[in-house]
């Protein structure tokens, strides 16, 4: 199959629409080249992008060591073909795809074939630019097609629910087994979806009144530990055995705390949250009730393809975790506001002309 | 076959030597009723008996909530058949047997299927009476029989080996792999030769010069950690990859600090020591190398076999571990002056009339 350096949907323009982080927690709107793709990439035309915890973090100025500015951030994107660079098959201008934004050439055999976290990781929207702009230029790899009747709304959530279905799989979650997930953040909730179409028993602990609520509303039981004991509901509801699986999702000292109480004799923990310090644990609980506790990051492949299934087969209330859609220009208002809405759950960002 | 039910080598004596824990930390040599085995039960002549590190918490007063005084202590043993109850199948007098010292007759459903770490086990020598006596009656369900060539002075170390079997198993140990154990007492040295039977390139890092050099002693390498970086050590040994096992048997908080940094991407962490407090735990790196932690308590009826196929093929320096062998009635003595000797590794008691 042969492939032109320089097929393409867009017409003469050069720019496009771009919004830089400039360091110290400032945004500005700006222009960015389009870059056409080299060999081996792909240039696409963004469609949505959504704000994850990590950009809240980058906003906040908390990983200025890490992000070389200015640079465009944003990687939970959905998005079509526009170019096609030489030595790629398999896409044509005008695929829908969503783009996988790891880079993982720098992987050495020290990283014992886990690619998707070698110690040589690039994270794209991070690391390199990323996708809050009509135009992004990656390397093809990056790519999973998307089935051409998706919703591209829905589709910019495919990474975050990505992470979610890893999640579930390092659980090794399976049918009628009970899961705790403890923090209903979007992450929290997708964790709580996949699980739950798993078939599995899941229960969701939040602090927050309002994501209990919209938890409850996606058709998830949840508890209150402010009200109650979370071990003793747990208890009760699993005839005294404890959690088959319990997700941390919450990045709190409590749910640190509180995980091992939770989970039962060879129960399975899940580590989802970064912990940016070391947290108090009960290392007793691992030895009387022999636990497991798994850290997951980001995503393989076939998470992709899961959460792509998922997505296509309608199995998730997926529209009910989108806060708000705004355009492009107003992105860096819209990460001055995220702070002071404790409402805020999935805000997607058009990146559109 | 059919069993009568006084068979026995003993004679006319009713009762037989035991040393009692008293509480508060003391000890008395008495006596006790020679008691004739129940329906499912077998009397032993108990041969020898360890000195387990749960023994000395017991004589330190530390599990004065738990072990009902008078008390029988001691679990490591190893013995001969000298009874066999009714309904007992399968051994005879004279036989030489190990006793599993797990009474799981309290399982119910919501312990999974795991026996051994059942809510309601009953622990032979600390919640039941052990053997630390010359003769010991006990559900025949608890017996493993010894290949006769056995020596019954080694065989009394089948207990703790088990306990390093159960906890190689549940890390998955295979040939070649590389292996950190943290903390060179009786458990970290067998845990050490466990997985160097099994192919694993073994490095063992201890504090305690002593034990340093009893470790190495038995041709295992060995790291000091107060003179060297270990991470920086088992980086340089493993290729920059980190190592594949880590199992945490010191029980201290430097090991629970140190041991998420020693392992590799998808390491596997054994917690094997007992810490009764919480503990900081750098759980980012759960996260950032998708590192796997699992508990692992006692021993299940394979780790028992297998734990005697090692002894019986002689594979392992058992001799080496045995500090020293004194009479029952110095077992007091024993524990008192245990606290003084940092040498000690394991103390054998001979229990035999």
């Amino acid at each position: 199959m042969a492939h032109t350096h320089a097929r393409s949907r867009r017409g003469g323009r050069n720019t496009v629409t771009a919004v830089y982080y400039e360091g110290s927690g400032r945004f500005s709107v700006g222009e960015s080249e389009i870059r056409p793709p080299g060999a081996g990439e792909v240039r696409l035309d963004v469609a949505f992008c959504g704000v994850c915890g990590t950009d809240v973090h980058i906003a906040h100025g908390h990983m200025d060591h890490r992000v070389r500015v200015p640079q465009v951030i944003g990687h939970e994107m959905s998005g079509t073909v526009a170019e096609v660079g030489l030595g790629v098959d398999g896409y044509e201008v005008g695929d829908p795809v969503v783009v996988r934004p790891l880079d993982t050439r720098a992987e050495t055999p020290a990283d014992k074939g886990f690619s998707h976290i070698c110690r040589g990781l690039k994270f794209l929207g991070i690391d390199t630019p990323g996708a809050f702009q009509n135009s992004w230029t990656v390397p093809a790899f990056t790519l999973h097609r998307l089935p051409p009747t998706v919703d591209l709304r829905l589709a910019a959530l495919v990474e975050p629910l990505a992470v979610a279905c890893h999640d579930v799989r390092r659980g090794e979650v399976v049918a009628d087994e009970s899961v705790v997930v403890i923090g209903g953040g979007p992450i929290g909730l997708l964790v709580g979806l996949v699980a739950r179409a798993q078939a599995a028993d899941v229960m969701l602990s939040e602090v927050s009144c309002f994501r209990r609520g919209l938890a409850a509303g996606l058709g998830l039981d949840v508890i209150d530990p402010t009200a109650e004991d979370p071990e003793a509901a747990i208890l009760e509801r699993t005839g005294n055995a404890g959690a088959d699986v319990v997700f941390e999702v919450s990045g709190s000292a409590a749910g640190a705390d509180v995980m091992t109480r939770l989970a039962s004799i060879r129960g399975r923990l899940v580590i989802v949250a970064i912990f940016p310090e070391p947290q108090p644990v009960r290392l007793f609980d691992f030895f009387w009730k022999e636990l497991r506790m798994l850290g997951a990051r980001v995503y393989e492949p076939e998470d992709y393809e899961r959460a792509i299934d998922l997505l296509a087969a309608g199995a998730l209330p997926l529209e009910r975790l989108i806060s708000a859609v705004e355009p492009l220009e107003r992105l860096p208002s819209v990460f001055e506001d995220l702070d002071d809405d404790a409402t805020a759950m999935k805000i997607l960002i058009d990146c559109r002309t």
